[in-house]
């Protein structure tokens, strides 16, 4: 982390945790960053949104936006946390294969290569349908389990088969010596033989023959099976080897989220995952909770962007709203800095992620209040104490805030 | 410097000075920025403060912010002033010694290895004290000139001894192959033995023994001064080798400061020294007076930094008025370009530097006029047409501003 090795060498010592009792929060509003359009009455979801407690907050806050990965680039989840958690997100590769098995809550273990795989339909050894037909999820279910059965070791490496929805399911391979460089075998369109998983390296020999194994094995399991007869092995990855944030940034961190990919991407920067419920309130209470637990709490909200995906203006506006309500939980622990923001904006109209800078709202008590009477993407534009900068340096500003940091030079 | 070599690659071929008569001014009121706080009537300073020149020209100015190093990060004035020179602070490493012995005015060439030293108390080859029960300056200087006399010279290499307050004082180690690299003797803790000055890289070596030597040679000169009867020698640095501004942008620069620290800055970068005396008024009239030997000026005001210190609002609002009453002085000699701003915010509720990004305001009669009311930290972020940046690049918007950038391609 090139941009951020300043940052890190100026941590202060502290006392062995948890004696000194620092709180940073981090809450993410997955996607909260909306555009004005007329189709939504040119109105964004926060200036829609009633939301008393967020307007106090601002107008004791510094705001600003921020840039999750760069001008015009729309991130996915991966980067876009990545960024949020202090970590460029342009250096950090998380591979497809790895971000299928985090989002299936799988359990990913430094050196194992992870792949995200389809049921496929094939006849007379050409692929007829690269998703089967779109199965119901419980055939997806019962086809995995006896996948596993059948499969659970090759040469010397363990096979790990987690369904996923649909046709989709997700593989780990563990084992010495597997690394990544695998070609797909799905050829990427009907009408196409499976390829042969070839090495694009040296050092991924062993790899590749491994997913030749496993994808002839898993053939002869499926026989008989169709639509669901043969399967697409994709993205085959390692688990990406970053140092922590404790390592880093000497944070001992938790994460409170709601969905197994914000987990699974929390472990890979070294949090540790804070059971919660499914509610926001669950989750408010879950940082209350474990406030002494930690000096880093990083609290997700998936329920902005499903909204903002769904160009479901109304609801979007709700799950706001209902964020709004648990802020008092928030503030009653005193954490020494809060950033409220989202990894990235998820604009109704588009219905889609996108690369519109997204509002932030950081609270301490030496932050540098903007003036602002709301919390919304016109106010951190116009108000914006903190500029629009990328979102890997909100992690310096939340040290700071918190008097993490040392001085710089003399 | 990196980022800079485009402007640099950029600047004007001029006619020999003083032939043309060109005025870039610089002036900084060290640790003028400031934020709203409860406990001091959520206003800061600049919005305190009754300035009716400063916001006649904000009228007519351009506005900003600068961040002094990068995001969350505090700067000490080393770092702090390079960036407002148009240096990276990153790029350049000022040591500890090098700045001490700036600050007490002493001449640093090229090749000295200066080094900020500490009298301490010794008992039974122990540190019992690290600050010798922090004597009265008088002490200090005392035993200073006893080492100054009995200790000149150490093999080829001269010794030059300045106190500094109470404890503290600077020595500077003038000879051939010197080279920084030398641990502290300093251990840092009382109840431990002096450390060995060790090299901890070969061409350390001779520095490391010649400051052992001296070491040994204190220890003689005071024994039985107790408690001042050892020393403690921390940050052996060198000189940095720094491009000139006169070479890398074609400025003769001068400079302004009541506080050697600042001077000794200055020098670094090969600017000269203008006489000047105690008060604002003194040094804005060293500018007057000065004008058309420099095409730079940079005139330095401390007032602010100390008042932002001690928590002393009042102090610093009546510094920040000072100030303003003088600023009709610089208008009348009509500078090519103004800018306005401080190294480095040091606000009143934390009576320490900060990170916060420094209000700046820069005047020139093509700059882009921000339609503000005043100069205060919040109008130079709600009008700032010049945007939030790091404050390496003013260096190039004082050159444009004041023709002296060429265009870059055709």
């Amino acid at each position: 982390m090139a941009n951020l090795n300043l940052v890190e060498s100026l941590v202060k010592e502290r006392n062995a945790w948890p004696e000194d009792d620092v709180s940073v929060v981090l809450l993410v509003l997955d996607g909260v960053g909306d555009v004005r359009h007329p189709d939504f009455g040119m109105q964004t979801p926060l200036e829609k949104a009633h939301t008393p407690n967020l307007d106090s907050l601002a107008q004791k806050s510094a705001l600003g936006r921020i840039l999750p990965v760069d001008y015009g680039i729309t991130p996915g989840s991966g980067p876009a946390h990545l960024g949020l958690f202090g970590y460029d997100p342009r250096e950090v590769d998380i591979g497809r294969g790895v971000l299928e098995a985090l989002g299936l809550d799988m359990d990913l273990e430094f050196d194992d290569l992870a792949a995200r795989c389809n049921f496929c339909t094939m006849e007379d050894g050409v692929i007829t349908d690269r998703r089967a037909g779109r199965p119901a999820t419980e055939e997806n279910v019962k086809l995995c389990s006896r996948l596993q059965v059948e499969i659970s070791k090759i040469e010397d490496v363990e096979v790990i088969i987690q369904p996923g929805m649909g046709h989709r399911f997700a593989v780990i391979f563990r084992g010495p010596g597997l690394k990544e460089g695998v070609c797909d075998t799905d050829p990427h369109e009907n009408g196409e033989p499976l390829h042969t998983p070839e090495p694009s390296r040296p050092e991924a020999e062993k790899a590749a023959r491994i997913i030749n194994k496993f994808q002839k094995l898993a053939l002869d399991v499926l026989e008989g099976c169709e639509p669901m007869n043969a399967i697409l092995v994709r993205g085959v990855a390692e688990r990406p080897d970053i140092a922590s944030m404790e390592d880093r940034f000497k944070l001992k961190a938790g994460a409170i989220a709601t969905y197994p990919m914000y987990r699974g991407l929390s472990k890979l920067v070294g949090m540790n995952i804070i059971d919660t419920g499914t509610s926001v309130e669950d989750e408010f209470r879950s940082y209350k909770e474990t406030r002494s637990d930690f000096d880093y709490h990083f609290i997700h909200v998936k329920g902005t962007d499903e909204a903002g995906e769904d160009g479901n203006f109304d609801h979007k506006v709700e799950v706001i709203e209902e964020v709004d309500s648990g802020i008092p939980m928030i503030l009653e622990q005193n954490p020494d800095s809060l950033a409220i923001t989202g990894d990235h904006s998820t604009p109704c109209p588009m219905k889609l992620h996108s690369w519109h800078p997204v509002p932030l709202l950081l609270h301490s008590n030496k932050c540098d209040i903007a003036g602002a009477e709301r919390f919304t993407e016109n106010e951190c534009t116009t108000k914006g104490t903190l500029g629009i900068f990328h979102s890997m340096h909100m992690i310096s500003l939340l040290l700071a805030n918190a008097s993490l940091l040392d001085k710089y030079g003399a």
